[in-house]
């Protein structure tokens, strides 16, 4: 949590959208809002479900790009640690204090290699994921330069089309290079499946997660066979978690959006048949938008646009409200349609973004808010580390 | 420009993409990297138009958010000053020396109206837009209490369906206000029709326009008619520009996108029928990825995904190749199909961006090549500047 006195020179609306002690409708808008207390209740929540099922649980990092919600969930979820996506963020996390960082992804490029392999002197255990035997000299290379250990994990593509090798043959071809490779440590595999996360239907996405499973089963055994132990076999996201927990094959989860919650996600369907948001997780992040234009009866113009948020999952939700919707969306504003004239100009609205990660990815501060007041404001610590 | 003892202590992958000085295949990726020769050239080429056109040019600042860009914009292309969209961009402008900024958008929240009733004490004309007789008062009250002088546009939405009143009587009745209240200065009109400049066909570019400027001709002569003069009589964006100028009535031109050009603009059609990216405008903004999994034969996995960049307007189109095609993108992920094998790890690919605007709001660095080397990198100075 970020002490208030680090914020002493900041101005509200140029450097920062809001200051703790003030009221939710004093936020300078546009700018994300948590719900600390729904925030609280996911994250308590899937802490206490990974527990029951002996599972670990690496939160996903990349969602929110936050060393102080990463925090949050190692101290209230029991989260082991966490994954993201690139070297340039797990260097924030590292610098963070979170001590146990897996790049869930390759790193290929020289310099990028070399900071990774100079991470552990962050006092980080530092993981990354590799699915190319040319990989494995590079970076037992600069780990050795360096004096350090990274730790590797084999990706298998279980079906999101994007890396990881697609054989059994191919990962112990692998498992074993990394084995024998000085400065690097065989630590097992990742297996994520990311493409079918967002199906709506509970079958679909089992179905596609089962195909995935017997794959990973497959490679374990046959790396035992080898003599080759998996200390990590990760994966599973928020619309599959429960079937890697109940695989008896993964050990570690690697959920993110569970957390915060976004309309693209809330619209899948749980095992009975209900949007996942409807009990399963609440909606704790959102566009805090202001009206600032109804110059014609029918709608009100908000001031969230393409630079509040990504739409590449679909448009925006308006949380708690049926007489009115945002249906179209340009650079810097929204079209809400007030069929009623219901809104009228400084209204504020809380808009569910339709996609979480890019959505965080374009703030700099979480306003955090609690019984109507800003408790906290948390920088989006690794917003922009996209190298 | 920035000096390179600026960036002294800043370290390469980490807190910036590049340095001066660095081959153009070392950039750290995903980054935002700018053809400066091309830059220039379109720079030039707009602001010869507008001055054989007898046209002011305020670029848009809200494209580029660089002052760095503005400045060239200013000293190449004789541009008067810029517009943008939002008051803190605007802070941005002024304290970096912009001396002639408007919000080409509405002020509403009290916080923002005071924030812009102070900009002028930064050295900077100060003009904003409105469409609401409640806001004359608004913004009146606050150039008072600082003792400084807002001028003021009256917006009319000629097509694009977001801010702006629609009637002639509606622009006289505001206009009238704004010249009475302490504080303000009527300065003219505001007609930009954006929801336009996206269509393929150019004669139907023109119809569009056509209503736009028919309706600001009777408004401007219903001013006349009761004293006021327009100063400012602004619109036109990169698909209309050439329609503005040659109206008799718009006297400055608001352009942002053909300094940098994009996928989705280079699309549309010139008079000729010829796309404007082959002729009319260079492609100068490029997000240059690698390559970092190439695990299948068929398809390459690039760095740059959702988070480098906007999809809202299409996939990035691969700059110079017919052999390649980004076929998907996720968060931190594109996949190129990659059908001859043509791409190894670590190649280069240069990206035209979907969408320049809100793709250049993601970074937080422009680097600046000519013949191959970084010359110059600049910070997208108001970059997240969403408030």
């Amino acid at each position: 949590m970020k002490d208030m006195t680090e914020f002493a020179d900041y101005e509200v609306g140029f450097d920062i959208p809001a200051k703790p002690g003030m009221k939710a409708d004093e936020v300078q808008t546009p700018a994300l809002v948590l719900d600390l207390d729904a925030l609280e209740r996911n994250i308590k929540k899937m802490g206490d479900y990974a527990k029951a099922h002996g599972m670990r649980h690496r939160v996903h990092g990349k969602m929110h790009k936050s060393v102080d919600v990463a925090k949050l969930q190692m101290e209230l979820g029991g989260a082991c640690g966490v994954c993201c996506q690139k070297v340039s963020e797990a260097e924030v996390f590292a610098r963070g204090g979170i001590t146990d960082v897996l790049v869930s992804n390759q790193v290929r490029d020289p310099l990028k290699i070399d900071r990774l392999a100079r991470m552990p002197k962050l006092g980080a255990r530092t993981i990354c994921c590799v699915d190319d035997l040319a990989n494995v000299s590079e970076l037992s290379k600069a780990a050795e330069t360096h004096g350090t250990e990274i730790e590797c994990l084999v990706e298998i593509d279980c079906g999101a089309g994007r890396c990881g090798v697609t054989t059994t043959p191919a990962v112990v071809e692998i498992a074993k290079a990394i084995d024998a490779a000085p400065g690097l440590k065989f630590a097992g595999i990742q297996a994520y499946q990311g493409a079918m996360q967002h199906l709506d239907a509970y079958a679909e996405r089992q179905e596609k997660t089962q195909i995935a499973i017997e794959m990973v089963v497959d490679a374990v055994e046959a790396l035992k066979a080898v003599g080759l132990e998996c200390d990590i076999v990760g994966g599973g996201g928020t619309g599959s978690y429960y079937f890697e927990s109940k695989s008896n094959v993964f050990n570690e989860l690697q959920c993110g959006s569970y957390a915060f919650m976004d309309a693209d996600y809330g619209r899948i369907l749980d095992e009975n048949g209900n949007r996942i948001d409807e009990g399963e997780w609440e909606n704790a992040l959102f566009i805090l938008t202001s009206v600032m234009s109804h110059a014609k009866a029918d709608k009100a113009i908000v001031d969230a646009g393409l630079k509040a948020q990504s739409v590449d999952s679909g448009l925006p939700v308006i949380f708690g409200r049926t007489d009115v919707e945002y249906v179209k969306c340009s650079d810097e504003h929204g079209v809400v349609a007030d069929p009623e004239g219901a809104l009228k100009v400084n209204d504020k609205l809380r808009l569910v973004p339709g996609h979480c990660d890019p959505t965080c990815n374009v703030h700099d501060w979480y306003v955090g808010l609690r019984d109507g007041v800003v408790e906290t404001v948390w920088p989006v610590s690794a917003r922009g580390r996209a190298y």
